[in-house]
């Protein structure tokens, strides 16, 4: 029989984020402490986020991981990296002498159990989510309440935003060991009501360079990211602070566009150049534009990460045109139903003006769908145990 | 009846030429003085040249310009701007004392045809050969023997490399008149004899935006062009001219690609960003890192100009494989027959193991046609009467 309270649980989910100014290159691979600052928007968990359980007992015989149900092997560098540090500080809290109250030792085994709500194919940085939701569950059920930045940094460099919710800095620090390298929040969660967000999921063409191997050659290759790192993204921080604190949409507009521009041109400036953005994606940027030129103001905003699928920012005054607009460049092929997802967008019309100024031929299926959403939460703990991806023999739950 | 040598006609032909460190951006809009210097290498005009035939007489009422047939505005301000540039030479001549043996003045006006032997749809710099060829036969026709640099600069910029065969620099020069911003020759046209160049000419998808238009739009808005400007292209040029001297392939390949790759990113970030490059672009892009990954060494490079169609450096030895690749992964259309113009180029096989590593699913029709040539001669006088565009009336003969 097993003993009173064989093993503690503890389960959270985590958001996604988008960054407004990129992250692209490490000065240190093995500690993950990025060559600028980056600055990002948390999106809200009602429509992506991470769920993760960690459960600690004396009776686990190894660490344990499962992924969407499929056990991973927990040896790699980076889990590895995060298990570490997780238990380092632990040990330092217990160290310093403010006792555990629970029956707990920092040598027991974890296991641990995650799945994301959204599909891998979105291209979202899901190891972001994954990471930072992570480090909040063995932080939880093992103790530690202190800065979570470097672990969750430890398994993926953007995760660190992942641990706010909001609007979320990741300062770069300037210190070797990297312990001022941190995440902090700009502004909060409901700062800013209107912005809304909008992920357009593209056909993907080709098989993308990842993005740890993509950065480590832009650093080694490219003049211009370094250039960009030490020169452009130090004003571009404090300018995007200052758009977001002052709700300037035109400036975080137009920043947001010309820093995701610039990262993809460091990108090309990589030898062997590397290209994230398919003509879908140039189709996007172009009726961006044109729709902005047309209302002779910066409405609408991209970004692209390392793949070719746009983010969208916008104001709630300005989602349903904006859709209607994608609706009418990119028609549905055959799931007109589930073309958009998450927030609902109510249908508007498109003017005739506004159809001849987009000037494109439409790409029936260029986007495949929508998922609208807005500015969320940090991660969260959720308290009901049936939430719990892991059973009472801390094993996962068979999927409901 | 007409007096004795009612008029003097001079007819001359210019080359294209294709730059390896690239100029984008001025510093003098009216003076077309560049930000950077640049380096080119000189087409040879068997496959690609403007013919162009420059008359005066005391009969002619006005300048007068004819442009593959048509008559074109010669107010335009470029074609002026040579005009008068040409006469403040020709003026200064005469002033110094050194006195024309011709009973002409430079105050006849000029009639001027000019003819290209390329289609537009190629896409390539023709305005550069066109503006050599103009200032030559002007300088001809009006007895001026000083560098011309200045006056085909004025016309378009890159005009002043085609003064020139073999491999030319345009040093930007410092001086705010532009006296020192002038072409010369690195090398000499038959200084790597084994240098083949291919013109691969692709689908234009879309209207581009005019490289005037666009690199003022650079200057003004890429933080990346006015690093590569200041702090990249001087070690570039400097490397690159070591390259061409020693007949490094390896070396003029790498850093030819690396330049065109980084005139692409600062076209990018500029705001709105600026996109020249096709998905079929990007697809020999591919293909001819793929080539070189395969060889084990760089043996192929691509260079691409305000425009989708690329430009291939290669040597003797693998100009037939290479097209072999290219007619494997874009299989010709309907013109078979016309795919290859210019230099005649034997069929070769290609390997199973290439076929494998280029790992491409063949586009058919990506390339339109490709154009074999090789590097050629600066302008040339044409002694023939009978090249001469113009009539003995001044006017546009016929066309045969």
């Amino acid at each position: 029989m097993a003993s009173e309270k064989p093993i503690v649980a503890v389960t959270c989910t985590a958001p996604v984020n988008i960054a407004v100014i990129k992250y692209w290159g490490k000065r240190d691979e093995e500690l993950i402490l990025p060559i600028n600052s980056s600055l990002s928007v948390t999106l809200h968990q009602d429509q992506l986020k991470t769920t993760t359980t960690a459960a600690i007992s004396k009776d686990f015989a190894e660490d344990r991981i499962w992924l969407n149900g499929q056990e991973e092997d927990v040896g790699q560098p980076r889990l590895q990296a995060c298990l570490r540090e997780i238990r380092r500080l632990a040990r330092k809290r217990r160290s310093s002498g403010d006792e555990d109250p629970l029956p707990l030792s920092v040598s027991y085994k974890v296991h641990v159990a995650s799945v994301n709500n959204f599909p891998t194919a979105a291209g979202l940085a899901s190891s972001a989510a994954g990471y930072a939701c992570l480090a909040y569950a063995l932080a939880r059920v093992y103790g530690v309440e202190s800065d979570l930045s470097e672990v969750a940094r430890r398994g993926s460099g953007s995760a660190c935003r992942s641990l706010h919710g909001g609007f979320v800095e990741w300062q770069m620090g300037e210190r070797a060991d990297g312990k001022d390298s941190v995440a902090r929040q700009v502004a909060p969660e409901l700062h800013w009501p209107e912005l809304r967000v909008l992920i357009l999921v593209v056909s993907a063409e080709k098989k993308l360079m990842g993005s740890t191997v993509g950065m480590q050659t832009s650093v080694e290759t490219s003049p211009l990211l370094r250039f960009r790192a030490k020169a452009v993204v130090p004003a571009r921080m404090a300018e995007m602070t200052r758009c977001i604190k002052e709700r300037d949409f035109q400036g975080f507009g137009q920043l947001t566009m010309k820093d995701s521009n610039q990262f993809h041109a460091t990108c090309l400036d990589t030898f062997p150049p590397i290209s994230y953005l398919s003509d879908t994606s140039r189709r996007i940027i172009h009726l961006v534009h044109r729709f902005n030129a047309h209302h002779g103001q910066t409405k609408v905003a991209y970004t692209f990460d390392a793949g070719p699928n746009a983010v969208i920012f916008t104001l709630d005054n300005t989602v349903a045109e904006f859709v209607a607009a994608l609706r009418h460049s990119f028609p549905p092929e055959s799931n007109g139903d589930k073309f958009l997802k998450g927030l609902p967008v109510r249908p508007a019309p498109l003017s005739d003006e506004l159809k001849a100024a987009l000037g494109m031929d439409p790409t029936p299926g260029g986007v495949k769908y929508i998922i609208a959403t807005q500015v969320g939460p940090g991660p969260q703990i959720l308290d009901d145990p049936h939430a719990h991806l892991l059973g009472p023999d801390g094993l996962p739950k068979p999927a409901v």
